[in-house]
């Protein structure tokens, strides 16, 4: 496999650091710099917890692209930052494979123009967790057989909203192919308020928030004498590194830009 | 083990059957006759479904119970019968296992009376599940230890309220034991109203309803880096016959009454 | 919906009982007449158990399809009765859907030219649960992006083979889509030998018995901070009856054989 | 609540990091002083991660016993290091918390009679996470009623050896309470060799064995239409220290040595 060269931003950020690690232990990436707020022209290896990655830093994401010319850039900091270094990217003909939020319509279409002017890919996507993509698609799917489905998430109780923003975005894509109807008895009641759940388009959604839990979340589909369960546990950070190298490896093939890792999931 | 001779009340209800069946196939029990409304004095065997079980058919309990002097009576039939049943069968110095509910603290009081008087035991229990009452005592237990917990119930979608006697059952039990407590963040929000479901005493109680499930509830404690669930699944009303079974054989070694199941459990 | 005439061989068996059932409570499928061994000429009403479905039954299956001219036949009897069947239905014009096992690649090659020459469809499967089908499709998919899979089979305890023909097929489907490779670490060992289950292409299988449970299914994959569980649930032989409804459906749209359900479902 | 005072052995290592945190946060513990092999003399505060721990660091056990009598001493570094400051502990009259493992009966047996002697209490527990000490009781407890059980324990795969320490102690307690017995059907045979995982004494235990999962154990029970799970997930190494604050507020109360954690459990 040809090697891809790569560049991260934010290498001391929580997922940036995460980034760093993965692309310095995947055979065919190379790590060729990073871009960072401060230590400019130093080695990455001089600072705090990256011993042994000898690859300059750049403060100016231009001067790097300029000299370093990479095939990709990660950037996994900020909205503000991650579009700016996206625009710049493509400018420069490097590909960017970005997870943050905050791109508009406008963005987006201007950033695939700029793509497609190039002939180069990007990747844009606000959640990198591979599997959490695929319990979102493998949900879909089934609720074309099963039209009766309930969400159960799990979170630790230090998230403030309820339900998870993967939760609603789950009932939403189910809502997408099952006709609109109303679940459980008509005249079932709750002795208890709340019970039932919350309800997204007719879809029971349930929040549970327990202090040890991580992020889980399980979409139970029932019907005529069975159940089919479909369970996401995320154990921690690194659950996102799987869709960064999968969006690195496909951005080399993409002429334009992808908004979405399920829409480079088959 | 010495053989124990059983009556059953009700033998062509669906729970009667499935006492008939259990007493028919355990080694150390013998059924020795059944009370019911119709087929005076006919054989059991010739009633549908019940080839080859040939013990005589009772209308008249009280003639059943001085005839036939079995050891044990099992009645899962209504308050009303079970009730008469078990009066009657102290009286005639025949342990009553019973499963209705519907019994009064004086009921209990003037059973227990009459047992002790005797100096014979008696077993009723509105809930047989042996797996049910395991699942609501380790609840218990395992809430002095842990103080964050939340309670999911699954049953088929006919169901008509929410939540269920054994989810409300199990939260009792646990706020018998725990400080009373609000759980999750102190300043967590709904988005979806209900998503964070009904509370019993700070306690979350969740109720999904789904075609082709049967009963089943999942008791969720979370804390340090740690979670504990414990599930119980009831496949179908044969559930119930271990706890029968059980208490059959304890209520020959009882010299009073015992209400609940939980209460010969250790 | 336009109404869809059925007819069902095999009334009195267990599966043929719950697709009468099925037809007779589903709006758009019509019950035209049944094919049994016994009872020629009889109305179903008289047979024990199907009270109020006053349909005409037939020893003679060619005879039936004269006369009754049904869209679809529905066979869930026996491998030989079921290849009978289906041929006949052909020749006659009537979609077969037929749930049988035992067809040979010649039997199929025939039955497919035959039902392209009358331009008509026919669905046999060996498998009608639909969540089971959904199961084996989403492993499948999610093998592309996991390399890591282990599948958990549970099954009541009178099951003799282990491991389960489904979790065999899982792992053949999962085996098909990503390089063959060793799991767990290379020096892994076993202090009680059979713990890390049977292997099937390094995939590992584990077989639990136990009384009370019914048939049940996990694949869980594994990967950078991260699970993603696949699990179908089948409590009674209805679930069978979801992918029958489905064929029926589906059979009048084909033009040709179509031989498993994971070739009717997208 | 009195406030007691902790010494904490080791503090730098993983789990001593995770005890100086705990003591550190708990508002009725008070940490006096570490004891490390470095930095005598020095304020916990100047060393890496632990910024306004300001308490003095011993690297002489002895010397802090006397200068600082800390109530408690918690002790999570090396079997040879815990059984030496055990002994020095109660010589000087502190109560020792200790997580390590290699004491043999004479060491208890001896540690015990110097516990007696001064009236004090001693915990030493190989197994701190409450939870995973839950679930082996609840097993035991369970395995009463429900006579066939089998264990599936899930681990990261780095790790070496199948099955796991804690499902053959779990199998181990089991078999202390059930008559010994051959679970599955008389003639079960497995079509792939190790489909029916490990046994002991006739207890099946299946290792899964997946990147990205830490530490889980599920224990199943089946019979009678039922099925009764107990549930352990350890996420981090967190989960140990709800064990350490028990042993803590325990140790205080107790005038004898106590061995394992389940002892402390009611």
């Amino acid at each position: 496999m040809k090697t891809i060269n790569v560049v991260v931003a934010g290498p001391r950020g929580r997922m940036g650091r995460e980034a760093v690690s993965l692309v310095h232990n995947t055979e065919h990436f190379q790590l060729v710099a990073v871009i960072d707020r401060m230590n400019d022209g130093k080695s990455l290896s001089s600072v705090d917890g990256f011993t042994g990655i000898d690859v300059p830093i750049y403060t100016d994401a231009e001067r790097c692209f300029q000299e370093v010319k990479p095939d990709v850039l990660i950037d996994l900091t900020t909205p503000e930052v991650g579009k700016k270094h996206a625009e710049l990217a493509l400018h420069y003909g490097v590909r960017p494979v970005v997870g943050t939020t905050g791109f508009t319509k406008e963005d987006l279409a201007r950033l695939t123009e700029l793509a497609e002017g190039k002939g180069i890919g990007a990747v844009i996507a606000p959640n990198f967790a591979v599997g959490a993509i695929l319990m979102m698609k493998f949900a879909q799917m089934a609720a074309k057989y099963f039209t009766d489905v309930e969400i159960i998430e799990l979170h630790h109780d230090q998230k403030l909203d309820a339900p998870s923003g993967t939760a609603v975005k789950t009932a939403e894509l189910i809502s997408m192919v099952r006709p609109s109807k109303k679940q459980g008895h008509p005249e079932e009641k709750e002795t208890l308020q709340g019970a039932r759940g919350a309800t997204y388009d007719g879809i029971p959604i349930h929040s549970v928030r327990l202090p040890g839990l991580i992020a889980h979340q399980e979409v139970i589909f029932g019907g005529n004498g069975q159940a089919l369960t479909i369970r996401h546990d995320s154990f921690n950070r690194a659950s996102f590194m799987s869709g960064v190298k999968l969006s690195v490896e496909t951005v080399m093939k993409l002429n334009t830009l992808v908004y979405g890792l399920e829409n480079i999931i088959e």
